[in-house]
């Protein structure tokens, strides 16, 4: 990569291309998804395995919180951990995504246990929140700018699952229709963050490797999934379709 | 599981349960490579892959040390560290692993980078080094426990490889010739450790539910290289075969 000092303009460009080079979106399993072919097991265990990711989202915000020294950086990244957590118990982005989970038969006690997830989700998540608390602050900010790109493949996602699946209604992913906003609130703030934080070649770089590697831990859980439920070779202990969740009904 | 207290008997038995249903001996990746049945490139990027691990053992190992109080049990986690790293340049088992490595064309400062791994390689081999520094002692002492299921998995990996594969020697796996008897060695330590030290229900299940984490840890590396070597779908940044490692040279 680049050994000179980069513009602010210049280094978003360069994040930029990260996420056109390596988000999610290009991984096959999402193709997949919002194409209308996945097996209703399939969307099962997606949402089961991504329901461990959504939960240890405001844990590791609140690790990013121990890290800044300054208490307008806290204000601001605080909103995360409300965004997920809501203001009040029945509210917030975990609940919603547990209605995600409800809406494909599963019982909440066993999502909340993580029990069925598959061990290369739980490796690849608790590396993220491992991430945000050995590197530096400014990495920390960096690895969260997947949000940038988050707003195409809620809508590619959004539109393709409720036009491919009858069992999924506006209802059910009403996670997905409240992220954008938030979604672009915190991008752009930790944008200007890293652009203004990020003045040295060294720090540059490492802002740019923390969202490579930020994009490997989605792709890895997307990867985990294909090899368990699309190639059917399962690991010990992984939720097994057909088990647990109650039968489909299909909602409006 | 098990609500009562354990005999050391039986809970050496429900430790040597989890590595029958669960070390990666049982996994398709390692019967494709005894049998002859992996490419070259499948060999070149499990040992790529696998350098990792082995890299990390020692810093693993350190870790431990630092959670033990008594001295005698550092001085005896300490030989590990000693096996890996060796006495003196040009010895040890990262050494010899580097040796194998070199018989499949890779250049060591390649190699050593990490920079061609899968990301999935690193996040396990990452949550394995968590583990240890996170868990109590007992847990991390646990973890090593599939040390008492490796001879099995090196005696059929040693002579299957040899069998089937011209550019192996025994000089190449020389790496898996000195662990048996080091694995037992530790193993056995190990084994004692956790049976006089786990003496409430809740140790026992986890130094069980420690072990069970160990085995994912191993089995997550096999199903990423199978996603990305067998079924060639490649993450980024993964090396590429037929790129970095030299032209295949024939081993006697």
């Amino acid at each position: 990569m680049s050994q000179t000092l980069l513009s602010p303009e210049d280094l978003e460009a360069a994040l930029r291309n990260v996420g056109a080079e390596r988000y999610h979106n290009k991984h096959r399993f999402h193709a997949r998804q919002y194409s209308g072919k996945c097996s209703f097991e399939e969307i099962q265990a997606w949402a089961l395995n991504r329901y461990y990711y959504q939960s240890m989202i405001p844990i590791k915000d609140a690790i990013v919180l121990t890290r800044f020294t300054d208490a307008e950086d806290r204000r601001q990244w605080r909103k995360r951990i409300e965004d997920h957590d809501g203001l009040k118990p029945g509210d917030g982005g975990i609940e919603r995504w547990l209605k995600l989970t409800d809406s494909l038969g599963f019982p909440r006690d066993y999502v909340e246990s993580t029990a069925g997830i598959l061990p290369a989700t739980r490796f690849a998540v608790d590396a993220y929140v491992t991430l945000v608390r050995d590197r530096s602050p400014l990495e920390a900010v960096a690895s969260s700018l997947t949000e940038l790109f988050s707003p195409n493949i809620i809508g590619e996602r959004m539109s393709g699952m409720l036009a491919n699946y009858d069992y999924v209604s506006k209802d059910t992913l009403a996670y997905f229709s409240y992220r954008p906003t938030q979604a672009k609130r915190d991008a752009d703030w930790a944008l200007d963050y890293v652009k203004s934080h990020a003045t040295t070649v060294e720090q540059q770089q490492a802002v740019i490797n923390a969202l490579k590697f930020k994009c490997n831990v989605l792709w890895a859980q997307l990867d985990a999934l294909w090899s368990a439920y699309v190639d059917h070779y399962l690991p010990p202990d992984a939720w097994v379709p057909g088990t647990i969740a109650a039968p489909r009904s299909k909602a409006a």
